[in-house]
């Protein structure tokens, strides 16, 4: 049989609709399942994945493909202006060329769990590598930072009676999974970057509950930047312990990379600093670092630490070559913030509207969950640029945007171009609301 | 400052305890840990990672640590008898070539979560790979087969209300924490791989609830194999939908290694089917096929698969690898079948007891913690030969055992080492026992 490319889903389900015997027998999942993403399509929601192969020698250069039946799949270059992987470490061959010699020496994968014969080296230099990048006395990895979050939130409040989580309104996915897997626990959410309001909301608790404030430094979607010493003075005083999410962060902000605690010289009022591989240190994985009985209780308690398969030592090679790479060298962040203080400026003399924040991401307001996925596409289709739009439920509705994250591999041109590009589409876009007006 | 590394923690608490002071000020919760893991120390429960470099050019031989500290670390040879990479698919050229390849081309990392630039034309192809290969019409990857399982499980039980989940009650974590991160959903343990108690229980539920069975096919710990026609023949009757782990299984049952419900003809009776890259593949990532509409449900509301960067581009290009290397040459699973078998022989010719399974895992029993430990430890120490102990919570307490995969690489003289040291350590611990008696 042919199996269906999820990135092209199957047969519309209008056509299903006519043939109500297609669920003769079947158990209702499968309606319901039709009937949420013909509601999801509806909204402007569903969203169809741009197959893209980036192309290491030329990044942010990609491969769209557009042919993908073609052997080999035939495509076109596109400018990416959406990729997480900011500084572009993870096409420095220093990186690759770390991962390759671990693949040769250990192999593609690592074989088994942490505990069963899954432990390298590698995996335990990486995380006293970490652990030194954010001034902590011990670091754990997981396979990505969305687990990171997920399992040791969970972990800690389910871990005495009573835990209270202060959890910061925009707080991402991940750490809402690892705050709603708890049962048991009681989540308070205080409003986004609001201290006014998080006090409010500490000094109501009772007293002698174990408490505990999850935030972010980088919230990555409108690029603001929270006031983590506030916040951490606020918790002491509270008798809360402090969670911070410093993936949108780490590699980009403080004189090593160690993120917004350490730009700001407060990482150690930061009980758990949590990060991610995946993102300014271009590879894969998450960690959390924080004092040496935490993490040893989050290794012999977590279960979605214990119960799966170890990083590949490719993987941890990789990134603990990257790592080292971004704490040595800051010239990377310095011209990140450069391009991107050039970007803003020729936005501003095009007189393109872009969100103004105090971080690295550029959010290119549009407002409308149809509008945005249309510039998008037609981005790339007539212009060879891509830039992903985010729609709800990652944003609320009405403030549908594109999301750029220029670095330091987009040169002047590149920038011309975008910036022209946009020009073009935000206004023709404007025009056609007009004529519908 | 130097950080603390995971894998030998830092001092004993017992200290610690004879000065108070240190929790001036503190929060409870790093008190909690101490004791927590006091707890697990007197319970022969600690885990302590042993620091093993796989040799891909000479598996199952690895470089056991033994001065990490040392640049570079020092080690000595020990032979692996524990490791999931049961066919040796992760030292395999090809598929180490295969992620070479793919790293020079992409980079180290994917840059991106699947929505935004992290879809390279490589993940579309492993998905309709693995969807075929389980005769489904698509298919879904996630970063871990952990994660796979927790992420389709609680997002299905929780898109309808009122689900009740009927679970083998020796279903692994990451199912069990699916199943109750599901709020709202109904969990019904049945007795393990026992239908008469699974028919009882449908029975007894309410005729419209939607229903779902969740089981495995191998089961890792014992090597016991549920019987999958059956079990779906149950749940059509009562109108379940049927989710089946075949992690332990993918690559080494069926024809083309498509799991046990390929072997038994039967994989077209399951609605989902999960699996892993990490173990009989040899690389890493986890995934889920089943029907078009309910694969492409998950991919727009599942969290833990959207909010969350994809594979990256090597990983999947060495499972792609892997996969099809698999499916095309059965002579590995033939070879393992008959290492297996071999090492039984050579155990039962010893004397040495060995849990009879169905499967290619050979469990030989201890039960005691302690006596788990040491056997382990004096394997590794004396005879340069590596088997976790698997304790508590991993099985019930009073079955504690070693836990061996024999696999390909397993040669006749390896097998000799291993059965002459079990003879020993079991004899003499054996002794011991009896002068403590
Ligand atoms: C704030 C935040 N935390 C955690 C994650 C998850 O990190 P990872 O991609 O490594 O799973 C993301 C995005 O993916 C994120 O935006
Ligand atoms: C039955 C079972 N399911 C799922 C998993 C998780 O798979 P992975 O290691 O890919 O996370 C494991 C073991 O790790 C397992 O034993």
């Amino acid at each position: 049989m042919t199996a269906v490319r999820t990135c092209e889903p199957a047969a519309a389900s209008q056509e299903n609709d006519r043939v109500p015997s297609i669920d003769a027998g079947r158990h209702p999942f499968y309606r319901f399942c039709r009937e949420s993403l013909d509601g999801i399509r509806e909204q402007g929601r569903y969203r169809r994945f741009t197959p893209l192969a980036r192309q290491a020698d030329r990044y942010p250069v990609y491969d769209h493909v557009t042919v993908p039946a073609a052997e080999p799949p035939v495509g076109r270059e596109v400018v990416v202006w959406s990729a997480n992987d900011y500084l572009g470490m993870g096409v420095e061959p220093a990186v690759a060329e770390a991962a390759i010699a671990a693949i040769r020496e250990h192999g593609a994968g690592a074989g088994g769990t942490r505990n069963i014969a899954g432990t390298s080296p590698l995996h335990a230099a990486l995380e006293a590598e970490l652990a030194d990048l954010h001034g902590k006395e011990a670091g754990l990895l997981f396979v990505s930072g969305y687990v990171s979050n997920q399992a040791s939130l969970q972990t800690i409040l389910t871990s005495m009676p009573g835990w209270i989580c202060f959890s910061d309104r925009q707080n991402h996915a991940s750490m809402i999974a690892g705050i709603k897997g708890a049962r048991g626990a009681t989540c308070v959410i205080y409003e986004h970057n609001d201290l006014a309001d998080l006090e409010a909301k500490l000094a109501a608790a009772p007293k002698d509950a174990p408490k505990l404030v999850a935030f972010e430094s980088v919230y990555s979607m409108d690029g603001d930047v929270s006031d983590i010493g506030a916040t951490c003075a606020l918790a002491r005083k509270y008798g809360a312990i402090t969670y911070l999410d410093e993936v949108h962060a780490v590699g980009l902000y403080g004189s090593q990379g160690g993120g917004v605690a350490e730009r700001d010289g407060v990482a150690d009022q930061v009980d758990i600093i949590e990060g991610t591989l995946a993102k300014g240190f271009g590879v894969h994985g998450g960690y959390v670092t924080g004092s040496a009985e935490l993490i040893d209780y989050l290794r012999c308690a977590a279960s979605g630490f214990i119960f799966t398969t170890a990083l590949p030592p490719s993987v941890v090679a990789a990134a603990l070559a990257s790592v080292r790479m971004v704490r040595r060298e800051g010239w990377r962040r310095e011209k990140m913030f450069e391009r991107v203080a050039t970007f803003r400026a020729k936005l501003s003399a095009a007189g393109i509207p872009f969100m103004p924040t105090p971080s690295h991401i550029v959010p290119i307001p549009v407002g409308d969950a149809d509008r945005c996925n249309e510039i998008s596409r037609r981005l790339l289709a007539d212009f060879g640029l891509y830039a992903t739009p985010i729609n709800y439920p990652t944003v609320p509705r009405g403030t549908e945007r594109l999301r750029l994250t220029p670095g330091p591999h987009h040169t002047d041109e590149m920038m011309d171009e975008m910036v022209s590009a946009l020009g073009v589409l935000l206004r023709i876009n404007a025009r056609h609301e007009d004529a519908a007006a």
